[in-house]
């Protein structure tokens, strides 16, 4: 038998991992996106193949982890739906099995959290959540790198974590799978997010599996919650898989718009997020995702970088 | 005009190669698995390009060929019935030709062993048979490895063919393609394959294409077919293509479902397996394919590394 | 930001390209042929990815952008509208925004031509029209570099278009996308395109978007197009997208069957070309499709090396 990967570890939530390993892992997607924009080739994957098994199509998802693991020097299993339906024609577990047998690495993009969990507990090779209902660690990962990047301290030693801390990331819009990471990141990391939801789109701190719930607080008006925040955030108001609410929906978030009075309502130099596609004049104004504040393309580009030394580090280990 | 591959073989059915060749094919598989088990890089195929044609979708085809070839250092094209259906916007013959000059390999998944066969006959490059109605080589090639594997004398001299010698097989259910390549392997490679299954479903000698029927034995019970064996196996009541006989195949198959009683009448160390998925409570109890004889796992993964031994004969002929 | 590529240029139609600039391609394709002939591995593009958009499924244009980055040593990550419907969920412009990001190279197979020209205005990288309603500019790249091949001087320093030089080539058929990129190629290379094609079929010059018109000439009988031709070519009566009007298509077209009457019309060395999948007995006869003046099948394996030495141009700029 294969020996087992130099780390015997599965990225299914963000309180998978410690504030340790995501200040290892900013800096390595620091150091590997350096790379990339030099064009220095550097493939330290070069005999591994990842699996990608999409129950839904995502091009960002889909092109972050393909080109991320094509430049690391790796290859690219891309299964849909059409391929293999988790659980329908045999077991998950006999899939995870099988596929664990051939590869090295699986990442799963699904509905419900339990398959991926079930996935991995009979995987032999570690598994990444690449979305499910309830998380989207991947995005998280790579907002919060992001938010270093443009905020952060310049210079190689620098703690990558150290400007997150006492921060306030403001989250408006729906209590999703989104909301969920940013509460578990915060938890971690030592950084505050101010929730404002729509009523019946609530965070829920069982689902997002915060202990201490100081790390995160609700306000009723979208405005409150932006006040001071360092970051505003927000996504789509009918994530995939919830299209049939699509009516009761655009009612309910209609005031969940952030706009340019939300961002003066933040601090002068907030920053602002989207993980995209966006709904220009639904979830955000053309004058926010468009103007100066916003780093939603750099935002997009660092998915493929963070999940480049996520995959690194979950096949590799630390490096050096 | 680019020269010939090393070989130009096809492998479309089991009957296409060779005892010898066999041997050779056995013993490079050893070599391969041993080599992606040590994580030593083995990259042969390294500017060489697999086009994989899959009329019907198939997981552990799909990820066995596909990973294979990239842990052999090639690439891979996956068309699908949505980019390419064989033989309708042109001749078969037609699609063969164009192919074949853009890559080096063709791996077809496809109904009709007929439309394969002209693939092959047509194309420049060769051409393995990924499943057909008819026959399914490569699994029985996987499945014999995994015999050798389990059962075969260790040491780097011992012919891998002479643990089969006179050994028993009881193939249990759907007189298939599987059925029938067990058969044509029987007759090459000197075993013999004891066949029950319901009545309206028996193997037909003449698309076996057995020449010498002494190699197979028919029971009208399966625990007399199992009686002595040193391998049994099966294969689900409905394989894909036959989804509208579903339930008159479950009244006619289910005192064919592989059981501990089977297993007994079976040699005491009698192997179990099961190309997969698998239907337990069907074909298969889970005591018997989640028991201590089955190696329905290693079966699995030995479809990559079989394959990948198949793949580097076809291109490069004999290595040293 | 990465450093732009080498020439920030796209190839959405033949006339974005100069004649000086098609004598280099065309000379790169010869070299670029003959290595992978030679089975010589040449991988300048081992780092790169290249994204490819298909709107529109195709057997040809995707084995030979697939194989083709693949012998030069790159990744690719194919993209079918079950993964991104271009315009649909977001706006094109932020597609390629994100797109461009993550990886060095889009081609990309669609309806519109205005579709392709809105992504490459926002995209960072350059992009290859692989087939519009439009145009069809990689095709006849391959068509003129197979005439070369075939009517060219041979030797190391022989100007690849001079053999175009007042050459006559006779489009039979449809005025569509193809008959469109002839007429820009036949402006830019100094030969000249005789059209025939059924009434309300006619090529538009203005889509076509030829300044000087004496590039090309219209006949009403295909035979008179035909007469005294050096290629005569021809395309499928009803292209892709266009089915509903297939019953009327057959009728208006059934005098523009390319047969042995219109070769007989051209000189006698006329080459038959055809882009692929042929319905023989409608647009073309089997005897010439068939027949020794046609090279349709050098011509699709040259659609597979006009595009590497396309990518290469495009990444790298001129070698050497």
């Amino acid at each position: 038998m294969k020996p087992a990967p130099a780390l015997q570890k599965h990225f299914l939530q963000i309180k998978d991992l410690r504030a340790e390993e995501y200040a290892y892992l900013f800096e390595r997607t620091r150091i590997i996106k350096t790379r990339f924009k030099n064009y220095e080739k550097y493939q330290p994957l070069a005999d591994r193949t990842l699996a990608m098994i999409f129950e839904k199509a995502s091009t960002r998802t889909r092109v972050s982890f393909e080109a991320g693991m094509y430049q690391m020097g790796g290859s690219v299993v891309h299964l849909t739906t059409g391929d293999t339906h988790l659980g329908r024609s045999e077991p998950i577990e006999d899939t995870a099995r099988v596929i664990s047998r051939m590869v090295d690495l699986v990442m799963i993009r699904t509905f419900e959290q339990a398959k991926i969990e079930r996935f991995a507990a009979a995987s032999r090779v570690p598994v990444i959540n690449g979305l499910t209902n309830e998380y989207h660690p991947c995005q998280v990962l790579a907002d919060i790198f992001t938010f270093i990047e443009h905020r952060g301290a310049r210079g190689g030693n620098a703690d990558p974590l150290a400007c997150l801390q006492g921060k306030v990331v403001a989250w408006v819009g729906d209590g999703n799978n989104m909301a969920n990471s940013w509460l578990q990141a915060a938890e971690i990391l030592g950084f505050k997010v101010h929730v404002s939801t729509p009523g019946g789109y609530e965070v829920d701190p069982a689902v997002a599996g915060v202990k201490d719930r100081s790390c995160y607080a609700v306000f009723d008006h979208p405005l409150q919650a932006c006040a001071g925040a360092h970051l505003v955030t927000t996504d789509v108001w009918t994530s995939m898989g919830y299209e049939a609410e699509n009516e009761e929906r655009r009612k309910a978030f209609v005031d969940w718009c952030v706009d340019e009075e939300m961002m003066a309502a933040a601090r002068p130099d907030a920053l602002f997020m989207h993980c995209l596609p966006a709904h220009r004049g639904e979830e955000v104004t053309a004058e926010v995702i468009d103007g100066p504040q916003s780093v939603v393309w750099d935002e997009a580009e660092n998915r493929m970088h963070v999940q480049k030394a996520l995959m690194e580090y979950l096949l590799l280990g630390r490096i050096g």
